[in-house]
């Protein structure tokens, strides 16, 4: 259990079998059903539920109790995808080397499928069953999922990026883009593991801390594999950023510079961890660096 | 407190400030909680957090303590709206005679504003701090709402209702349309009020039938409007159902047989509300009359 490739295969396979079963059971239309679940097979790293397990393995706790959460935030994730792709947003034909939701399902069925699976997963965590989590439990998940990704979380980011297009940014600018983009839903999945693991007051600041700086290695990675990465692992062309006059922290700190600031904020990352005392850091601290040096 | 005219003047105020002052405390960026505040601040009846925080008076309960739910209730419907009167929706300019919220603000605001409402909504519901309100009726209130406004409720009605355009429509599939696109929501409403003011089982199944026959009499209510109501009182144009070629309850039974059947189903919801033995059912009473013969 100390292997996070191991870790990994088992727990990936356990989450995107769950994640589709949950939308399976809906009554509802088929065709909005499918909607839901194309994007939600449509692959990816899963980065978020494995965060979640991982931090309640460390605790040394059984990793069941997470899967609606995890469950949840993946949903979360996946509708973010679905909208962000719409023509009137980021208007992207592909994601992950297959067409988008929208250019198979259309637009409206698009829009309404990621309606349906944000509105799903409060229901998912309000209506978890196991034994180990209590009502102010679930009531700490809804409400740390729930500002993570609407107004003041992912949907403030979204806007903020969408208002920087084509605009010269700040370091300090960009850096809200992102904590609030990306770095505020991975943090409510490592904050998810925590709260279901009783951490204490204490850990679960250190554990923030390791998810601000995670969150920025992860999106300074991905701007750094724009540039450097192959489209055929990618799954999207190379070089979109600049094609589409991104900002990034390439283009504002120089190629080296980007790569010194991923490398300081791996290291802010591992020092947060080692702050929280865990029994076992090696999932968490393993997850971390491949986040820092993934290819994809 | 027994007038519904009196009843609703203040509770409709309260409603439509604290709706509000919940998004401006909300730290995201401008744009976004303008987009949010433009289409709350957009009118209507305040239908659900009336039927709401008239079930708790009709137990006697004071209605401060739905307020969140309320408020959570009026962004889900909100939402629903700002989605549905999109281009690749309904694509509609005007709501209650304003220009509609991509119109104002553009599609991609549009449907981010869309999102932070749903988002928030839970949120706001999981945050519930009155001493009377317990982490219980809480999950209970997630639990009820997320499922009514979901795929298994609203937005698969929403669905069906896209599926059924330009179709004869069976009165049963009519029925599923307006069940889930307006009734889940409607009685989700009226459940939150019975779960917060305690009902026992047996009143919750009589105040769900309820819910139920006052969904049907409003939507019918709704299509018998679109052929005798004015533009200038609908603040849209009248006939439009025709123009779209939407299959209605007058299309399908003619415009007397809709009257006969609106009757019929006010005359159930009565009867059900007879049976939860409330002490005090005026409110409830006047309100169903009032939605079975309002003009907009």
């Amino acid at each position: 259990m100390l292997d996070y490739a191991a870790f990994s295969r088992e727990y990936k396979a356990v989450i995107e079998k769950e994640v589709v079963e949950y939308v399976r059971k809906l009554q509802a239309p088929s065709i909005v059903k499918e909607a839901m679940i194309y994007s939600l097979e449509a692959g990816g790293k899963r980065i978020r539920p494995m965060l979640t397990f991982a931090v309640l393995a460390s605790f040394g706790r059984d990793i069941e109790r997470a899967i609606p959460v995890a469950a949840a935030i993946e949903m979360i994730h996946t509708y973010s995808l679905i909208h962000d792709d719409l023509p009137s947003m980021d208007d992207d034909d592909l994601r992950r080397g297959k067409p988008t939701n929208h250019k198979v399902f259309g637009e409206a069925v698009a829009i309404l499928a990621g309606d349906a699976l944000l509105t799903y997963s409060f229901q998912l965590i309000a209506e978890m069953t196991h034994s180990e989590v209590t009502p102010e439990m679930k009531l700490e998940l809804i409400s740390e999922v729930s500002k993570s990704a609407g107004a003041e979380g992912m949907v403030g980011g979204q806007i903020a990026d969408m208002e920087g297009e084509n605009k010269q940014l700040t370091l300090e600018q960009l850096e809200y883009i992102h904590e609030h983009k990306t770095g505020k839903l991975l943090a409510a999945s490592i904050l998810s593991g925590a709260i279901l693991a009783g951490a204490s007051a204490e850990q679960r600041q250190h554990l923030r801390q390791f998810a601000f700086h995670l969150g920025l290695a992860f999106q300074i990675r991905d701007d750094i594999l724009d540039i450097e990465g192959t489209e055929e692992v990618l799954g999207k062309p190379v070089g979109s950023d600049m094609t589409n006059h991104k900002s990034t922290y390439p283009a504002l700190l120089t190629l080296q510079g980007a790569k010194e600031k991923l490398a300081e904020q791996v290291q802010l990352a591992q020092d947060a961890l080692a702050e929280t005392k865990l029994p076992t850091m090696i999932l968490l601290s393993e997850l971390t660096d491949l986040i820092a040096n993934r290819n994809h």
